[in-house]
């Protein structure tokens, strides 16, 4: 018997099935500096412990797409080792900060199965949720993928499409415990842009660029212990390119973004995002962000702002997404829809 | 209104502003960890909680010039975002030592002001300070830069030129409470020479290269959330080139000077520098230090030594700093001027 | 007197001498996350706080990899600074696990001396002593290296070869104290084979590939505080390449082998290991290991699997090793033959 994983195929999931993933891992300050080392991430929430404690918390909790990444890592030798395709997210919330030395854990359940008419792939449908060491939710998202089938004769299952929102209401985004912006240093954040600055329909061009090099987005990509082939093996692929972790884009864009958007300190919600087409080593990644929605929230002082971030090609027109085809444009990377709490 | 950071031209100064610079940031063994990974950093203060302690420290304080570099890159958003050059540096004075867990911000008050006579420019010269979360200075240095007008039509301040030091005086250098070198292990620091082995006017070639890499330089930059665009995107300058962040010279020259000045534990103090000609990814770094000047101090077994330090390409002949015309030979990327402390 | 260091050649090496090496280091979790950004490694004792807890221990220890390299770079000014080649290694055993906040010193003893018959070089043994800040042991091994004589007409010592063990006796791996895998996690392990699932003369051929590159190899060898000049200096060889440190083959191969061998948990011991062709930067590597023994241990529930751990370019044929010459095949980087624990 192969002792390797050759991970799973179409036909070994099934709806209900419960799957716990492999290799919990315990945080420390080495994956925060890592994150700001590999991103020009500067939110001051995750920055400062000083910052933090004005804001209600104990001390600073880890960048929410720390918490992303670390769970959609361990995902991957169970979800999409044979994946063709990584088709959406929805209804993502982050639940509960993370802090160091907390130790996270993730499982996944099956709750969409879809055969393609071709018969020799399907679309596998996960809720994700991502879970600290007193077992307690700390983040929960729905992807689905394109998966190939081991035997092309196997009987197709019956198909469950779930039904997703297409964004997370304001009312589910779970603002952690004891947070408040009253007493928010807008000197020390960055900027003084409340949420009443932002008009829904506006639209911030992010101005910075980053150039992408394989030794970061390998070092980023292994830190979530995320082992899919393709990003690290270049004789993995006809062309000799090692394809980045879509993950890597989301936080680039993200880090880039805080030059406009400083004060969207926190993710709480992910309504949908897509990666619109590979990106490669030697690509330049510059970003912008459209204001799709606000809302309030009980929480003292602290707003939520709806947002598209998209990543695209340095060079690229800004805020175009889509051809008249209705298809994304070549040099678009990613088109991100996210919640982030502001201050009012 | 653009949300974005244009950053501050030159009409934007006036003597006496106080500039609060954001983000502040809480170190931890990260970072320390990541300087050792991206340098050659083998001083032993810094290195060892055990040599510490021997030392009167209660543990391994940060590499000191982690301080500085994560204090300048707060004040890049606000200085130097439309900077033409950076200038020199003048007066800086390392205070208190920086521990794991403790949290840095910083500030700048204008101190110095004078248009150029082309009317597009003019020199800013700001007194930076660094802070840590009881808000006593742990740093604090003089840098001037040329910035751009933004209109070119606004009236030319008043010329004020502060009258700085040469170098600071050994009197004024902080020795960080509780330090001696009684109990000084050389075997573990790595060499046998005290400060009376050195001789004023002595030079030391020190041997070793590093070839710069793309994925380095820029890891450390962002490591100090210094948002300057040409460290970063290869499509912002014609030729298509990443200028490497002055300051990855300056730790790569520091660190490669362990080799010949490894008791030399400490930097105090900063006379003076000069970015002599820029670096680029693939430049191969070596270093030879002057010994300028000695001085005593009142902590027990602790001399100061006052060093030049020059980063160089490799295959450029060692000591050999400036050409006939008095201006750097072109092989020279660095000319530093600092005081570090040593058993005496 | 110069002031660097030039390394020690064979004749300043005698029968009997003890060198302590410089540089004491203390761990934070930055050590340990960069490892896990720099290699693919999941072994769940080492990531997870929890599933430490779990197999007796009061937290993760560091990836014994970790040790060796750290104990390996303080050697490296005094050893093999004038090294041709890095010959063997021989009777290495992991004493004691290290944990976040430890101090890792290091000292060798000179156990044996042959000079070569052109003399101009010789062979020189030492075994290696890693020491915490307690003074105890955690980890001993041989090596031998064939150095540089600095005067050729130094007479040669008397030849003293150790006697060296071909292997471990599993009688002598230490079992770390209170370690127990009664109470093991296969699934958070990531993989369900237990020690009798393994036949001596097995062989797995662990799938993944990693293409390696010239930032990751130097951060990693730096984060050891090695000095050899040929991994960091591209003017240093004819070739203008950077030789990767032999160490970092280790690690990348090891980690790799997670793909079959996830629950092969802690290295314990070191048989021996060659570094058959140099690596470098471009080079993809894939892994193979082969089962060469089983023992059981005094502790509860943990058997001793002995393997031999091959790292090759990618696209050699798997399990190939030696050509009908009995060498080495040009693809293969390392032969390593190493004991870890494995739930029975």
């Amino acid at each position: 018997m192969s002792k390797t994983n050759a991970g799973r195929f179409f036909e070994d999931y099934s709806i209900g099935q419960v799957i716990e993933h492999a290799v919990p891992r315990t945080m420390s300050g080495g994956e925060r500096s890592l994150y700001h080392a590999l991103y020009p991430a500067r939110h001051a929430l995750h920055s400062s412990d000083d910052f933090a404690r004005d804001c209600g918390l104990h001390e600073a909790p880890l960048d929410d797409l720390i918490l992303f990444h670390m769970v959609f890592g361990k995902t991957v030798p169970d979800i999409s080792l044979n994946a063709v395709a990584n088709l959406g997210y929805a209804e993502g919330r982050f639940l509960k900060p993370v802090y160091l030395g907390d130790t996270l854990s993730a499982r996944s359940e099956v709750i969409g199965l879809k055969e393609n008419s071709n018969g020799k792939t399907g679309i596998v449908w996960v809720r994700t949720t991502g879970e600290d060491q007193f077992g307690g939710p700390i983040l929960s998202y729905v992807r689905w993928v394109m998966v190939r089938k081991r035997d092309l004769t196997a009987a197709a299952p019956e198909t469950v499409i779930p039904d997703l929102s297409g964004s997370v209401s304001p009312a589910d985004l779970v603002v952690p415990e004891g947070l408040s912006f009253e007493k928010y240093n807008f000197i020390h954040a960055g900027e003084s842009h409340r949420m009443s600055d932002y008009e829904v329909g506006e639209q911030i061009d992010h101005v910075d660029g980053v150039t992408i090099e394989e030794a970061e987005h390998m070092m980023a990509t292994r830190l979530w212990q995320n082992t899919a082939k393709v990003h690290f093996d270049s004789t993995a692929r006809p062309d000799g390119r090692r394809l980045i972790y879509g993950g890597h884009v989301i936080s680039m864009a993200r880090a880039l973004s805080f030059n406009g958007l400083a004060n969207a300190q926190m993710i709480v919600g992910l309504n949908g995002g897509a990666h619109a087409n590979p990106c490669f080593s030697g690509d330049t990644i510059t970003a912008w962000s459209e204001v799709l929605d606000k809302a309030e929230t009980d929480a003292p002082g602290i707003g939520a702002i709806r947002l598209r971030l998209v990543a695209q090609r340095s060079g690229a027109t800004a805020f175009s997404l889509k051809g008249d085809d209705g298809k994304y444009l070549p040099d678009v990377f990613l088109d991100l829809d996210y919640w982030a709490l502001m201050p009012l």
